[in-house]
């Protein structure tokens, strides 16, 4: 069954089939710009909110669902997906079909098959952008991708959360004033073991004493990766206006154009040199 | 004289004004979007053209002109400014009204005053983009913002270069295959002294040895700064379309949203702690 | 006068002039290792200390007196020099003789002639280290060699301040632990307007809800550069052994060797392409 | 059978047993500094030798002979390890008791037992550090901890190449020059799809028209990674003293301390907040 897919979402204005959703506009020299909306697939496992009622009576049609609904006035052509689904909800054909996937999952990482993480790999070096959300650090995609533990400090005891913007002159950085708070989240800590980040744009503060690299991203191959913290699955994160900007700019920028698919292997030279 | 300012290319269809450029769509939730044209400004010299033949041959309008046209089919607001024109033809007002600078200057590095690298370096980190082309690594507003001497080898001797793209993931590259070529360009060899790049895009490869890092971007404050290594003024490196393509590729980049102006200073706590 | 020169230093056993400093070892093929103490120049403005009684009470000899004595453990050959010298005490034989000097200033950063301003550069460009301890942020030589603004935001109230490794890989975060704590120190908040560094090494907790990136690595030229957030004049700071430690490892790091001075400006092909 | 174990290079001088290299100088505070010489480990496959006459006659007793007999001067503690022997010679107490791991795989990188590749990405993100060297790019230990494919284009035609540093402050690029020249190498070329490197020393240029970067390091955990190209089997690349020092001097700085281990999980607050 499929419930959260196109078809439902299709319905709503914002989910109108990609044809309609393409604005087109005459530009300078009489050509026709026309731009294509970001086609979005946002993966939930959907496990949580199916059995334990604190955290259906916050996301009661999964977390997919909400970020869905907050991202609708952006303009973004969007799917869901999720774990039950066959493949995962992840078949060759949507991931060609997907400009930008975003990723939550927490209880249920060991079931997504090694055939399908390696499929997710091959896209993003393609040129798919990938938002990994909280505590998807620990997903096989992600730590694929980074090549290190992804391991970090974690509390959960409802605490403030500040998280303060260290690169504005990034577009991910773009709406959300200097710092945004977050009252009640799970903490994660320091030392977060990943990669530099190629960009680091949010540092997070905690009321218990701890600081966390909370907006991070990662060039790999043709595709940008960004992962972003918050977002427990006990706290209403996904309402958030803030949060669902940050998500909405990083959709933005993951979605961007990229260059040519490389060539490999054996290559003639191209100045003669005998 | 401003023969090429505003007011000439406002009768060209691709320099309309402001309002008629702005695309305006029905997006899904109701709302208005409204795409307005980046606003760019590019800044030469303008001096070569007027003393050397051989230059004035391949830019009889100016190296600024050259770069207009070429820009003129992606749908930027274009603007021109010369060093001739009162204060460098760089008013608070034009800057406060430029997304992004383009800049090209060789022989008068020295006449442009103090008082307006200020305010370029002030307007870039208020978030204005900044693409330096060629020679411009030696203009005093890139070596200001640098922080490092800007100097590196060079060689005039119409030799081939070829681009090679290192981050295909990076707006920047797109469109423009894996490399390119130039038959005949001067010659930029390493160590270029500069500050490590925030992305490295391109990499140079020159006939006689050398390697240069051609593609650099910088992010400071709120601001974007991309240097582009091509541009000698007696090869018509301006009519390339690859050449142009990278500059349309990084106005976008360069012209791309940004985060809140931050505020400095003594500042009182978020959280109580006596 | 000059009381914390290499004279005053010279007394103690651990200023002993360099020949006699040099660690000598047989090494595997029979060659002679020479280790050469690294030459620290340890310079302050030392103008709080003698005008306020409650720095003076801290700092009684000065801040450059305190750091001295601190890092006068690790084998370094440290001299000192304060604003009241003539050129400041930074002459050019004093220069080519550091290979790291560590910066404090706060009160007097104008009083810094432009003259030494360039010699300082230079001289890093050409191999030196320099270490810029906290209000240095606003000295002239940090803002010319970061070219930004480097304001940030800060509140001057003896609160706590967390410094967490956020890169335990680098050797400035060797023997530090996980984080450490002072517990009373000025609060340094982020927007901090710096170029990206090249390294992040530390992350700052401050108890009033801001964040800030505290150790910072920048490669210039031929030279490293750290910036260390900590060591207001009114706390104890320079005190603290693990801020002695960090400045200790940030010596060594940044008094490692480097590469060859490069070539700049007009250069014969290294092919023959004709 | 282990001929290019520990015990084979023990009667050499620089081979000693780790007491006896370790040089011990009185510090100025009267402390004893004991500088424990780098222990490192090169690792072969030692399959071309032994089944290509041309290889064999460059490098009879194999690449791994080559570099540690080049090494020999630099009073390194020096052990190796081949394919062949059981675990692949990479047991847990020789990592346990390597600083820094030195890689040459080409032909036999599937034979590397996934156990062994995940206890070395363990060792890494413990302190280790790793050198990996040319045709290493494909082996299972870098793929895993780049995330990428780590693929590339190349041409075996004895064509030079020619390594161009493009960060002179860094410690690796001591005593090379501006550049040096390899006259028979294998060609890899742009795009090399890794991460950003963190640092880029290196960038070559090759005759037949390619670039390639070169040198590049990545902090991963505690540990330092650096990648060097040149080193195809059938040139005598090893024998060249450039070459050599780049590799001894990357030992130098992979070998550098690291910080304390993160702890990871549940952790308590470091602050009162309730």
């Amino acid at each position: 069954m499929n419930r959260y897919k196109y078809t439902t979402y299709a319905k709503l204005p914002c989910f109108d089939h990609e044809r309609e959703m393409t604005m087109r506009g005459l530009i300078g020299n009489g050509g026709m710009l026309a731009m294509k909306p970001i086609r979005v697939t946002i993966w939930n496992e959907y496990v949580h909110e199916k059995t334990d009622l604190h955290v259906a009576s916050i996301y009661p049609q999964g977390i997919h669902h909400a970020i869905a609904e907050g991202l609708s006035p952006y303009g973004f052509h969007i799917q869901t997906a999720t774990l039950e689904q066959p493949e995962h909800g992840l078949t060759k054909e949507l991931l060609d079909h997907t400009d930008v996937l975003i990723w939550w999952g927490h209880l249920a990482h060991d079931q997504i098959s090694d055939e399908i993480v390696n499929r997710l790999q091959a896209r993003v070096l393609q040129g798919m952008g990938l938002i990994v959300l909280h505590s998807g650090h620990f997903s096989k995609i992600f730590r694929t991708l980074m090549g290190t533990s992804c391991n970090l400090k974690w509390r959960e005891d409802a605490e403030r959360e500040r998280i303060w913007v260290v690169n504005p002159a990034h577009p991910i950085s773009e709406g959300i004033g200097e710092y945004f708070e977050l009252q009640t989240e799970e903490m994660y800590g320091e030392f977060f073991e990943i990669p530099t980040p190629d960009e680091l744009v949010f540092i997070s503060w905690f009321k218990g004493g701890e600081v966390f690299r909370s907006g991070c991203t990662f060039f790999r191959g043709l595709g940008k990766i960004f992962y972003f913290r918050p977002g427990h699955e006990a706290y209403p994160t996904y309402y958030n206006l803030k949060v669902l900007r940050v998500i909405a700019n990083a959709v933005r920028w993951a979605g961007t154009s990229h260059g040519t698919m490389p060539t490999f292997g054996n290559t003639a030279p191209l100045e003669k040199f005998r």
